[in-house]
């Protein structure tokens, strides 16, 4: 994308953001923070930084995609939390912060002496965020949680599969990405009170809770059926509605399908897809009028509609279908990045990385006023330790050199 | 849940929301402003109001599960916004509200004559919000998309589902709710800019865009790899780090399975799982030892983990192996809402509908100080009508009576 199409915001200008996470789902959410125009200063551990730096098996002085896609835009401080000098600035930081947030291992930031207590009382304007596996008070709120975990635990997996294979894991990181995003709306509703009361507050969140928030509706269909909601393959997990489904296109690779759906609010849809399949021939044959006919022949609907998609690549079945009724092609990550329609539209953007190169990301998909916010690279470990003890604590830089040579920074 | 383990944080007090929005990727949104502490007045049409309230095949009179999980604590306004008068109710209310939310199909609201241009010329300090399924600019900018749709061209379809198989749908509705959130965070950071400038802002998303978001791991992989990420059924897309996967469990119900993962930057981790199970015979085995063996001899990982995992309930193995290592009950949607859990620490709560009776509901997840905010039921259609008209546009008795005679309301 060129730069002019390209707008910061700077909705979040001149919030400061003290960010203690790693991994992804507390990076997740300060990620977006430092897109929206905050600057997010963050503290990582002088010997190897935050461990999604060497996520995979990348070579050593380049830093994995995992950690380019979560910190882009963010400022690097190392501290040695270890060394007393270290945790004494990260204190005097958050004296100048209005966000904290962090997602260790349950009571680690405590054990640090950085806990909420601690930091309210220098700063009692502070939004003390914490991103946790299981909540308090939950039977396993020692335990340590991943995104996996919290999909088992949390109901995404069990609805997510083949009706008759085992769960699978949803592919899209709802239990880090999913549960940072719930965070940072509650950062930035806390944000918007503090105007008037000045007062901070400690927000807490379990990923395994958060999943509930997005298996809402498969809940609602065990408070009708009693059962627990099932998988359902391609199909949506609420109902039989066919066609609702991925239909095979050619040449029949592993993602050549394309979903078509017709809704049961629009009679229209139905006859709308057999005309644009070249089955006008069908309509009003009572076989398939109603819903409840539709259910009943699924298997004769899914025959006749496959027959036309295997016939057209996913591309042409999505426009010629698309243009009557819901259709999507199922796309794949390759496919998705070399679509010049995402770079074009700032979707995706190109940063210049200064060891790793060029490197094609997703930014912030929202548009403000028609315009995505512009992505600047992820930070090389402590590149802005200096930067950052200068504007936010007014370091000189002999202060700053001496704690080079102690190796507090 | 007690009244007194709940608070309403209130964050957003005194905002008002003006929301056109109806099934799930809009409602969403606005659902959690409500939680926050906005008045949320949602603008349904007299006849049948959003269409989500008879999704499924709930009896007459009675809103489904859908509608109450997206629009409790909101008020319900009706209004006929093909009669002069309605719309020129909605515009007056547009004067009054901070944020206007939409998600109709492409072109709908701008030719009801609702569009940015004439809402900001009356309201410049406007924040408003659109989801479509498409974004500007994009080859399908004029296409219906419902969530599976953006599911699929999205890329989360891609990556869900085994090996083997075909594509899967994440069972979780990414391409809605997930998409409301992003969207929330924009209208937050918004309405923080907006304190200093007291200028709106033309806020949109498309869900296709916004998958990109949740799918950046699998991004990064294709950007290592060059091709595109693979479906992995229960396993990380990122990489081949066993055991990472599910493992069966007594009595071998569908969901009965319990996630267990060892990370790879914890060298303990396999040696305590080992333990865990019985199995400290096989401590330094080399065949195990480093997690290259472990890809490599990755089937008979799976059968000494397994062997263990079939003679214990899914709940008494994440006891013991999660006392070790990170490990999870795949749980299911039954099983969840019957726990008591989520209900002693406001993670479920109970509302009280008047027509539909108790009902059970996730809720926001993220505490404010150790505490969920209240939960209230949602609106019947056009509940709140004249309450809204007197509060927001100071009409009488009188005033609201004749609308509804003529109809308006």
């Amino acid at each position: 994308m060129t730069d002019a199409k390209a707008v910061a915001p700077g909705c979040l200008t001149g919030v400061r953001v003290l960010d203690l996470t790693q991994f992804e789902a507390g990076t997740s959410c300060t990620q977006v923070m430092a897109w929206l125009g905050a600057d997010v200063v963050k503290v990582e551990n002088p010997v190897g930084g935050d461990p999604g730096r060497r996520m995979g098996d990348t070579k050593p002085h380049r830093d994995d995609p995992y950690f380019l896609n979560y910190n882009s835009s963010k400022r690097s401080l190392t501290v040695n939390l270890k060394s007393p000098r270290g945790l004494q600035i990260v204190k005097d930081l958050a004296r100048k912060a209005d966000v904290f947030m962090e997602n260790f291992a349950p009571g680690a930031i405590e054990r640090l002496g950085l806990g909420y207590d601690v930091l309210s009382n220098l700063n009692p304007g502070i939004i003390y965020g914490q991103v946790k596996g299981f909540g308090e008070g939950s039977p396993y709120e020692n335990n340590l949680a991943f995104d996996m975990i919290a999909q088992a635990c949390g109901g995404t997996m069990s609805i997510t599969g083949h009706p008759d294979g085992p769960p699978a894991k949803p592919g899209p990181t709802l239990g880090d990405t999913g549960t940072g995003m719930l965070m940072l709306i509650s950062i930035l509703a806390s944000l918007h009170k503090r105007k008037e009361t000045g007062r901070g507050v400690r927000l807490g969140v379990a990923m395994q809770d958060a999943m509930l928030h997005y298996i809402r509706n498969a809940c609602g269909v065990t408070t009708k059926t009693g059962k627990p909601a099932r998988r359902a393959g391609a199909q949506s997990i609420m109902g039989n509605n066919p066609p609702c489904n991925i239909y095979p296109c050619a040449p029949g690779g592993p993602n050549d399908y394309v979903y078509v759906y017709t809704s049961r609010g629009n009679p229209q849809h139905w006859p709308r897809l057999l005309e644009a399949i070249g089955r006008k021939d069908l309509i009003g044959d009572p076989r398939y009028e109603t819903r409840e006919a539709r259910v009943e022949h699924e298997a004769e609907i899914d025959a006749i509609i496959a027959e036309w998609t295997r016939k057209h690549d996913k591309y042409e079945a999505m426009r010629v279908i698309g243009a009557a009724v819901p259709a999507g092609a199922v796309r794949d990550t390759l496919e998705l990045l070399n679509d010049p329609d995402f770079e074009e539209r700032g979707i995706l953007q190109t940063i210049q990385h200064p060891t790793n190169g060029p490197f094609k990301m997703a930014g912030w998909p929202v548009r403000f006023d028609g315009k995505p916010p512009v992505v600047k690279p992820a930070p090389l470990l402590g590149e802005h330790s200096s930067e950052v003890l200068k504007d936010w604590l007014g370091m000189s830089e002999e202060q700053v050199a001496a704690l080079r040579t102690e190796k507090v920074i």
